[in-house]
């Protein structure tokens, strides 16, 4: 399989990559897959863990955006009210959220035992894409046991992209889609940070996917109303209040749109970025706490990556995406397929 | 025990209650408990269903309000979005939100073999309070079957309040708290109309609870800062678009402030409101559909309806609740006996 | 000059355009201009009129979306809360939008003496764009005469686009912005209708702006922060309600994005969306009003329509501005003659 | 006249008041007001300065809460969106909203020659209540010359409450209303500091209104519908960022509600929330700048005092009120002479 648009030439925007050119390029993070294949069965669990310690002791700071809401995520209400990541992300197929929300808070209960004792409870954190078209969604194949399996899986460094975890079963503008990453490199007061995503890519009709030379190929599938989804998950390390994550947030929408989505009505389309800078201690005792800022004037950098990156990453989910039969014989073309029949 | 607190001569606000003073007056409404009593196990299961038939084929109309979002709702991002519930709504314990998701998502299969097939899948709507304090909520003691219980539990008509269902285990303002319920009766063009609310109370510190005619009841026990939550599911049969029951819904938080409370920090303060009327096809084939909304210019009826109801709702949540003991010998004075002990 | 992206062999999109092309191909809707050319003066103000009737008395059903919020727009808060504008809409330079706000509050004042008095009061509706590169603005040279005169020069049928009334001074990717329309026709149910956009453009980093073929034209000026501004008001035919409108307007960020923006930060980027279908009669006196509401089945229709002439909008707004030398003798050019030299 | 809720024996709330009890206890901020009387002219302008230094080039933090949005403030998209104000607050009639905007920029150009030129644009902040039954609203009679002359009058200390400035021609639960003031003290890490509210409150229907002990005074009054409006500016030194400003901008609604209104459908009910600490430079060169925020464990007490003083500070705004005779005769009782004559 190939790593991603580079192998075709193609860029998104003028910033500089990171090392990797993934979400693990911003220190400290961790990805791990769980991919469950079996006849029908074809979907699995990706975990994305901010850092590699206790979570709930050390929370980091989030926001989310909705960018359309045909969507069943667990865990934004708190999110977004108190600014703060609490639990692995874990990513997985629409009617799995609620098993892998109860994994996380019997995780966290493992690690924590005085939640719901002698301290508040847990917020998961859950998102999710409707794997349906190629896998057997109803059977609910998804366990516990998986989703704790993603997360053990978890490391840093170079990760798997494509048909694998809870991008198994995706479909993405037609072709095969899945998980994709890439990232950033941004300089401030003379250090380097990145901003990298990590997408679960499960949306766009065919024949409205647009490649960053203008280029527009053809999955050979009849054009279907979006009932996919897409999740963008945004990692940095630049110090950002709870609004400045926001508003990174929220740039993920034009990543999507630049890719040709019109963010369609069936599709839940949504955003959570996380900064792993100054982590909030869940047992702070000081009433007043420091933190580093980014000075606003200096946000277009990262509002810039984080519609580069998004792309990109939308575009690499389906370029490491090996063709694809799935439930009941249905298949998927290789979008990097179709661009290497082309040259 | 008593009925609330027209048994004490309390009223909240001025407009007529409805015949059962509950939820269940405005017509179809159905509400079920299962409670769960066994040693530290103090726990349930609360359902509300907008009506009895298939409520993913004929959706009803819904908004959301969170006051405080220290919480762990599930289904509010998609209920916003596409302004609709599709299945009944869960009450239930903090750390059992995931485990009543899914049994929301295969009852949900069963009746529509359709779903994740041939049309899109399915938002289980599922709220929670931390009954931590008096359950042990750590032991994840609420299963599917449970919820289904509930569910099948569901009827018309007047049902049993106080420490019940999801209320079993519920603290307000230092008191047993729990399930509460009222309604009122609104006049428009000459036909009658109802608001009622049923409330999930387990909010407020001791020592806050200020009563309508203006008691401050003492819970004897220490003020400590709220890591409850209450949730208000508001219902009416008068005709609503959703950014009218957006502004209802949103008036469960003066309800709340009328009580006694500050919407604390650690308190999941969550307000979902629902009409019944105009429901909608999910196989409509028509591009427009006719609907009736309110006369803005009469929505105060409503706004005063809401907050009365959230009022007396919590009250009635602690007025129907006997003394309890719970986890760990821990204990709670009834309300209703502080008050007859004043008399 | 030229008549926008059809001259040019250029589409957005599949759906076929209304007769004019225009947002005024929405049956009622009214434009109009007063352009404001005097030495460093380049500046005016753009009406838009919802219908040609008292709109206070007959109010028209709306909602917006602040893609990204450094802007000055006057009158969000109500437009959000009540779903309706009840004046018209008034396009002008940052620093006037005081001005123009008092304008619309006499002119509803000389048409409904009970304002204020025997009824409640109005909510003026002005957006804005940062003319300053081109135009003195500080010397706030619009005055509310300007403003009456914008809205007594609104008419039904084509209008005049580019640099024109509040577009005069504006700049976007470098190029000569201003005013820009287009249309599309939607059928439901077997009737015609229409969604159109009228926008403000002026906004876009130079070097960043690509064509709906892929082409990215130079506009031979260096690339500096975005601070400039695009106001996107969407008007249809089609009978939405107030969730819906806000779902349409949110797909202008997509439009936006498509054309190359990221949202930048210093960019006020707002849009407003309103149905001309079942106004609001401001003295209604039934408890209960008939409307009709899309099949949200049907949306998609409608966010590929809001998409697409928000893209061909921002390009017609280019594509009839002649280059333009400006305040201090700055100079725009002019991205048709851009087009027609590479030709 | 008296000096509010402790003349009469009242409290609200059990944390200690600031010296002054007022918004001016917290260190910088200033308030100013022109009162204009004339014949059927009741009405003004107050002025609120977060410090008496260039706003622009020195931002305070600050985030807003619409309770109800039928109001007409003009800056909140911008203050939502960079968390700043940069001008002073403005507080006036309704209908004056656009005249104080350009007077504020025509200020802000004066102190700071780079608007518009060299740096953007500036974001006016202005709030209003309607004070049309005691006020000629129509004849618009504030001018430029008024806002500057409130920014003038600014100064620190203790200052007039009541019928002055914005609140000369407010009625409040069919008593004279007007400006009201209270503050709170706070302790962190064994430092003093302060949050104080004022309040321009024009809201509540005529017999809603509940004191903290109870009672219900008659204002001799119809119950009339909610046309009013209330805007309550919180101030405080406690280093907040934009999420916990916004949290705490938001239980202004929470002190609104306790004193008897369901925020009304007519009623502005607008809460804005600023933080003097760490102020943003807009010249600011550095790429991060380091702030401090509270620990968002101890948010309660800013929770608690945001309700405090919103209650206390509407109720001050009514004690402080002689009786009034307005435009057409107009009258309103006095609560302090209603509370006296029960004595």
């Amino acid at each position: 399989m190939t790593n991603g648009i580079k192998d075709f030439g193609l860029t998104c925007g003028s910033l500089p990559s990171g090392m990797l050119n993934a979400i693990t390029d911003v220190p400290g993070v961790r990805v791990g897959h769980v991919t469950l294949r079996d006849g029908d069965i074809n979907t699995g669990v990706t975990a994305i863990l901010p850092h590699g310690g206790n979570l709930f002791r050390s929370k980091v700071r989030a926001a989310s955006e909705v960018v359309n809401g045909f969507g069943k995520t667990v865990g934004l209400v708190q999110l977004d009210e108190l600014g703060t990541i609490e639990t692995p992300v874990l990513l997985t197929n629409t009617l799995s959220v609620g098993t892998c929300a109860t994994a996380l808070i019997r995780q966290a209960i493992r690690q924590n035992p005085d939640i719901g004792r002698r301290t508040g409870t847990v917020n998961p954190l859950v998102a999710e894409c409707n794997d349906g078209p190629l896998n057997d969604i109803q059977a609910l194949a998804v366990s516990e046991a998986h989703a704790l399996a993603a997360i053990e899986a978890a490391g840093e460094g170079p990760f798997e992209q494509g048909s694998v975890g809870a991008g198994t079963g995706m479909t993405c503008f037609g072709f095969k889609g899945g998980i994709g990453t890439a990232s950033r490199r941004i300089v401030l007061d003379g250090h380097d940070y990145h901003l990298g995503a990590l997408v679960l890519a499960n949306f766009g009709r065919a024949g409205d996917l647009v490649l960053p030379d203008g280029r527009r190929p053809d999955a050979r599938r009849p054009s279907e109303a979006e009932s996919g989804s897409v999740i963008v998950v945004l990692a940095t390390d630049v110090p950002l209040e709870h609004r400045q994550l926001r508003r990174v947030a929220r740039r993920a929408g034009a990543g999507i749109g630049r890719v040709g989505a019109f963010w369609g009505h069936g599709s839940g389309d949504i955003a959570i970025a996380f900064s792993t800078a100054d982590p909030i201690d869940h047992d702070e005792r000081h009433g007043l706490v420091p933190i580093r800022v980014l000075n606003e004037s200096r946000i277009d950098l990262l509002f810039q990556a984080a519609v580069d990156v998004t792309q990109e990453a939308v575009l690499n989910s389906m370029l490491t995406s090996p063709a694809f039969e799935g439930r009941a014989g249905a298949r998927r073309l290789s979008l990097a397929d179709c661009l290497q029949a082309n040259i």
